[in-house]
């Protein structure tokens, strides 16, 4: 047991994930090594973000605006929407700079062993979006698993009908990647997946 | 990039040790997503910290009062005093149950590649105890280290005059281990350390 402060601490960054006993620990008496305003700036970067962001009214990214930068930006196709599971896939996915248009966070996948189906997730805003702001193509970017998947073909299935391209991102080998360390899943995904040179 | 306040957590995470840039944008994910009340708890834990903590005036150690909770304790042996190289392995110590002195809070522990001397630790404060406290006994537990190996010689030979007796924790195997897993100089250590059965 520590003194009341630590050991306050070390229980709070203890139940971060992937932060076991021992890092908290670690990380605690690092705090109380540092200059006292680094730790201050931490604490105060933990309490503001909470206090500072929201959802994007449109698409629900992460922002500190009422619609997040990416839907404020004038310069992006309003036609064509990215799905991702989680506003934290935007980022990576801006980075490739090679998509123009919005996003739409679903905030998750579809799971029934977790209990998730369509009604856990933003489908219904989706949808909405779909009408409202005359979106022609829809490119679903959740994650290359069976909750993802599962999800992107009812997406597809939900969308379809209402004259709107939908397609999914490819699955297929990693670039810089050798065939030796490919799963065979990803591995037949790349073959089916062949495209003619 | 993320938005401002986002940046800014991911930013002041990935100082911490052990925290990549990667791990740095998950745990802020997280945050962002945890409970508004946790993530407050969180950041003011921090803060508290630097607040509420400060060294004990007699042994270094962490405190939030004058004198740390192990030093007020009546019932401890004040003649007798172990020796750590920093705070928190106090409270490795202290799990033991095996010791019942006060402790002395170094530092550090002499490294001249790293450019610290015996002025650079606290000596000067060990040495004033052992009058002022009447310290019969002082059990060296800086780490089984070169570092350590050296702080606890120079603190031999600068008790020994004083008429203390000065021991060090032993090393050798540790219990569990296996001979197979156990290094060379351990088990050095652990062979010219035998016992008498």
């Amino acid at each position: 047991m520590y003194e009341p402060p630590v050991q306050r601490l070390v229980d709070e960054l203890a139940r971060l994930p992937g932060v076991g006993r021992k890092s908290a620990q670690r990380l605690a008496f690092h705090l109380l090594h540092v200059d006292e305003a680094d730790a201050e700036r931490l604490g105060n970067a933990i309490i503001d973000l909470r206090k500072q962001v929201r959802l994007c009214d449109r698409c629900f990214n992460i922002t500190a605006d009422i619609e997040c930068s990416i839907c404020l930006d004038l310069r992006r196709d309003p036609t064509s929407v990215c799905v991702v599971e989680r506003a934290q896939d935007i980022a990576v996915l801006e980075r490739t700079q090679e998509f123009t248009g919005r996003y739409h966070v679903l905030g998750g996948a579809i799971s029934p062993i977790a209990g998730i189906g369509p009604d856990q997730l933003r489908m219904k805003e989706l949808v909405a979006r779909i009408d409202s702001e005359s979106i022609t193509e829809v490119i679903v970017a959740t994650n290359p698993t069976v909750e993802g998947d599962t999800t992107a073909l009812y997406i597809a299935r939900l969308l379809k009908p209402l004259g709107v391209k939908v397609s999914r991102l490819a699955s297929g080998l990693p670039v810089g990647g050798d065939l030796d360390y490919a799963d065979e899943i990803t591995l037949g995904r790349a073959l089916s997946g062949r495209k003619e040179l």
